[in-house]
């Protein structure tokens, strides 16, 4: 089932930007112990804490692919990668990338692949012939994890109710719906490459029925309040049939990222359209709590921030990193399978 | 510009439901100069009032494609057309469709039309590179019809305004965003056929910054209240900055057409969640009417239905058929350019 051959090289190029490597930094945190060492173009780029090494040095101590760990918007393949992605598969490195470009339509990547027998992985290529959405309520238990704005913790919190979850000893997957859930858990696709008549296809394809006691925990995207991206979170939205929702914040963040034009939507306001649009397809969804992301704030503030939220909301608040995912995971169990 | 040679030969298989045939209703309705005759495989399919011929007496008659005008659920080219798509390449006729199933990526019907000299054209193709959505606001005059369900005229509202507009001297574009949109326009592609990440992109482009003045008549697609297609629609909505939506409702449709466990939404509430959705890249957007498919009604009871949801509702209320574009025209002039 697994896509990808781990152990990785993450390679960073000479971006500084956190935003901007999330997928490099996403795999350190949830995968660490797939991570050999890092590559780096620069002193200037993101330092993940790993052993800087060369793709050649890292084939030595047991890598198995060059990990493109950074993003462009646009998603396109930087010429400024490119000497290290040849020295990757010159190295015997498969090369693995989830930007729209594909490694595979570049004809001087795919020959050199070819020609030493590595592969190229594009993480976020869809299987061939989804289904369009049916909408037809389906069994298993589903909580997706929505966001007031792109990059708020909507993957991480997803990973961590699912590992919380688990420790209870319930039966739970995690469903990535992008390129880096797709590492950690070795399934799935960046659902915002499939063909826009096909999101809720494949959302729904994504977290499939299942046992009526099983969670399927959703990696969410983007956000229905974002310009640029609210078409893929509504779809997945819909798809998701979702008995649960969790709604991801960056405590602090008044305007979209990339997006200063456009304001943060309102808590509140955010909780109810999720929930109008999520009954189309799932009629009892509730809302387990918010997720609130404090990296910003010191530890009294944050804690100080969360409670008042959740007396004012009236929701369970966690800082997954702070606070961890047991009140969110309290509140979803609290109500019994099939309810 | 155009992408498409015309005249046509309608081809419409054995398909004896209208809404499967849109395409091929549409072309005769906004396009009769182009279409020679149509193409049946039984009596049992639609009647599109054109003279039965097969490909070869077509082309004798001058025609220059072979245009599919029916559609599948999902998409895909069915082996009950191929004898006829073969004859088409044959008799010397491009073959156009706008289904998923791209006719190129057949390789008796592209090694066919290799061999022939003939062009198999798929509308649905987006251009290469479109860019993610920018939300940044852009000059000229845009409206675009919104749904309550797929088929309930919005592509034909939308002509029929870009129509009234032009015959009061307005300068106006038609902005296809369908298949047959794009037959009768020859320019646009289908947006649901875009990667999902760039919807609202590829709506930003397909109506661009004009001058203040200039109208885009921009054709919309699903609706937000579907299971199936929301996404395109909300991105659609996102990406196209409207100054004013027209929705767009069959009268006494109760269930979503192929979708009956879906109800279709209330007006009053259709129209607030468009605009506050279109609020986002458009904070000035007004609703300039409601556009009523009333074919299953009598004269009578139409335009009583018509009166009563315009008294209800305080917006113009129309049957595009019956009454024509012109009080919501009206009410698009009514605001000055650039207010």
């Amino acid at each position: 089932m697994s896509r990808v051959n781990a152990p990785y090289l993450v390679f960073l190029g000479n971006e500084a930007r956190p935003l901007m490597a999330k997928t490099g930094i996403g795999i350190v945190q949830w995968a660490p112990e797939h991570c050999v060492g890092q590559c780096r173009l620069s002193d200037d780029a993101i330092n993940l804490g790993l052993e800087d090494l060369t793709p050649a040095e890292a084939a030595a101590k047991g890598a198995r692919s060059l990990l493109i760990g950074i993003a462009n918007v646009g998603g396109t393949i930087s010429p400024a990668w490119r000497r290290v992605l040849v020295d990757a598969l010159e190295a015997g490195l498969d090369v693995v990338a989830g930007m729209h470009e594909r490694l595979k339509s570049d004809p001087e990547l795919a020959a050199l692949a070819e020609k030493k027998g590595r592969r190229l992985v594009d993480l976020r290529d869809p299987p061939e012939a989804l289904p369009i959405g049916s909408g037809k309520a389906r069994s298993g238990r589903r909580v997706l994890t929505v966001g007031t704005d792109c990059a708020v913790g909507k993957k991480y919190t997803a990973l961590a109710i699912w590992k919380e979850l688990r420790r209870r000893g319930q039966h739970a997957d995690f469903c990535a719906t992008g390129q880096t859930g797709v590492l950690i858990s070795g399934k799935g696709f960046a659902i915002d490459s499939v063909v826009s008549d096909f999101i809720s296809g494949a959302a729904e394809y994504l977290s499939p029925a299942s046992d009526p006691e099983h969670w399927s925990v959703i990696e969410g995207q983007g956000s229905i309040f974002h310009p640029a991206y609210a078409g893929v979170s509504l779809g997945l939205l819909h798809g998701s049939q979702p008995e649960a929702i969790v709604l991801c914040h960056e405590a602090g963040r008044e305007r979209l990222g990339f997006f200063e034009d456009f304001p943060v939507p309102d808590l509140q306001l955010a909780i109810d359209r999720h929930l109008e649009a999520a009954r189309l397809t799932s009629p009892d969804v509730r809302c387990a709590g918010i997720s609130l992301n404090t990296s910003r704030k010191n530890e009294t503030e944050a804690r100080q921030l969360c409670e008042e939220l959740a007396d004012r909301l009236s929701v369970p608040v966690i800082d997954p990193i702070r606070i961890g995912a047991e009140p969110i995971v309290d509140a979803l169990l609290s109500v019994p399978a099939g309810t």
